[in-house]
């Protein structure tokens, strides 16, 4: 058995770690971000960490759970982390509906924290 | 009316050539790669553009038609710019099927190449 590559063990590690934190207290996934992190959700952008947590406080659920389908991770040319996360989530009562999240990971004083992460809603209709 | 950022010029630019290319001759998308971009395809890693392309031209259709239903950009701490499409394709005869696909591209001699590839069919299944 091969040892997963570093960027794999990091991705996955920083990504289980983030879904649980938004599960349990999204208000503390600041400390994940920088002031200079870019966050798009469906399409609205905001940028730096408290920005971010504002804007993750808002959305219109109180209980949330997320689970994951898939996971990609690759490294890039500049030392950092892309990875890509398709899963479902449920929010309150409503229906499980698809999601997929994309994160660019970055190594500051020896933790992975987020510089870019883009989030939609799987909402596909071909009818 | 505002200008859109350059991150935006630049990703939607990249975006509406790259699928322009993949739909009319998908054997000429080397060029926008380098030998040590990454691209992960429905899970499947391979590196570098000859790898790349070899993987594109074996996929197993004709005729390809992609549409975008929904595109994110944003700028990266080290100068690239992390871009995000939502589409449906339709791969020869068979059903249309949404699909989306994560880009870090980077400026290398005044043009803009893909160094990030991460690739997904849009398979949700809740039943």
């Amino acid at each position: 058995m091969t040892a997963k590559p570093f960027w794999e063990q990091v991705g996955i590690s920083f990504v289980q770690h983030y879904y649980h934190q938004f599960d349990s207290d999204r208000s503390l996934l600041g400390a994940l971000y920088l002031d200079s992190s870019c966050l798009s959700w469906e399409g609205e952008q905001c940028r730096g960490k408290v920005a971010i947590v504002e804007k993750l406080l808002k959305l219109p659920f109180r209980k949330i759970a997320h689970s994951i389908t898939a996971q990609d991770h690759q490294p890039t040319p500049d030392g950092c982390i892309l990875s890509v996360v398709v899963g479902q989530l449920k929010a309150d009562d409503d229906q499980i509906i698809g999601f997929h999240q994309t994160f660019i990971l970055k190594s500051i004083d020896e933790s992975w924290v987020c510089t870019n992460d883009i989030f939609r809603l799987a909402l596909y209709n071909f009818s």
